[in-house]
């Protein structure tokens, strides 16, 4: 496929295929690890605690049809899907704020895969400054992001210092030339011209428990 | 509304319904705060980024509807819809997990408002145990969880723990007698019966964002 028909099948996507397709593409990769050849989407399904007929709805959208009793062959249809969504290379993702939710997102796995590798954090507070995090992301000066965005290659942006700093962070990312801002700051950035913005509500997912609780005992 | 007719309508909803009216309810705290009285689906609409229809249809599901010419009012319909979602009274959250992310969770606006707030962080390591987060949240040691979530009355317990402990983690809690976890480990914990699990996945919103990336400019 040209990189253009893989940009054009992306862009009709919808967030939630999306995501679909993000936690299918990561159920393909735990099925190629323990060798898995093919597999059907009854069996996509399980997995996924979705339903089949979606499943096959959302491949038979990019292209992918599965084979009559044998299913989908893993190996090419995670490449084909990780190509549809641009992950099928390392992007270096850049955060904003040193402090403890900075340093956790630098070092969890979540940003560190085949996928995603964090390439430096920024801060103005002088004792964090020229400090690295304990996997051993340096932290630079936030006067220095523009230059090392362009030098890391960084293409993804997070916005991880209090909500009152955070319109200007965003601001230096964009300006500094990432394509991709994501904002954990509990408050709405942007927009930006030339950079999308994703604005994470750790609230959100707090609420939407919330209503879901079980019920109570008494 | 009696309890029982709260229960039965919330029951209805969907997780994009739920997402929806948590966003309308942040939304009719901020007019309330700034004197508007009434306002139009249209005028919601406008500050949700949503269509006026779709808001009208989530709150006819639920009973309310807007008076011609007027709209709805402000205060009445961020109290029922509180009612209706359960975030009409502060609920005590605690955290297994006083590293970084744990730390960050604690102290965030987030997680401290006025639907939530954080009683405890607890870990095994002692040189944390007995310390206090930045904004004064007691680290206790994970073996004191039972009786704290019981003494603190804490209904939502949160896994910030690295992937390998997230299981122990989160059966602690379920069987210390939360009635729901929030998992920020990249790991499936659960299910565990009377207890609700949600995983927040950090690495989807990042791969969500890098599909919906701004074409680059070269």
């Amino acid at each position: 496929m040209t990189s253009t028909a893989v940009r054009s099948r992306r862009d009709g996507l919808s967030e939630a295929a999306t995501h679909r397709l993000s936690l299918l593409l990561r159920v393909l990769g735990g099925l190629e690890a323990v060798g898995v050849d093919t597999i059907s989407s009854a069996g996509l399904a399980e997995r996924l605690g979705g339903n089949a007929a979606q499943i096959r709805k959302d491949l038979a959208h990019l292209g992918e049809f599965g084979v009559r009793g044998v299913g989908y062959r893993v190996a090419d249809l995670k490449a084909r899907l990780g190509a549809i969504l641009g992950l099928d290379r390392v992007r270096v993702v850049v955060i904003v704020g040193a402090g403890h939710l900075g340093q956790a997102l630098a070092d969890s796995k979540n940003f560190n895969g085949d996928s995603f590798r964090v390439g430096a954090l920024f801060d103005v507070d002088g004792r964090k400054v020229g400090g690295r995090s304990r996997t051993g992301i340096p932290i630079r000066h936030a006067e220095a992001l523009r230059e090392s965005v362009s030098e890391l290659g960084a293409e993804i942006g997070v916005v991880a210092v209090p909500p009152e700093n955070a319109a200007g962070a965003a601001l230096s990312l964009a300006q500094a030339g990432v394509r991709g801002i994501l904002n954990f700051a509990p408050t709405v950035v942007g927009p930006f011209a030339g950079t999308t913005v994703k604005n994470v509500d750790l609230t959100l997912s707090l609420e939407t428990l919330a209503v879901q609780l079980a019920p109570a005992a008494g």
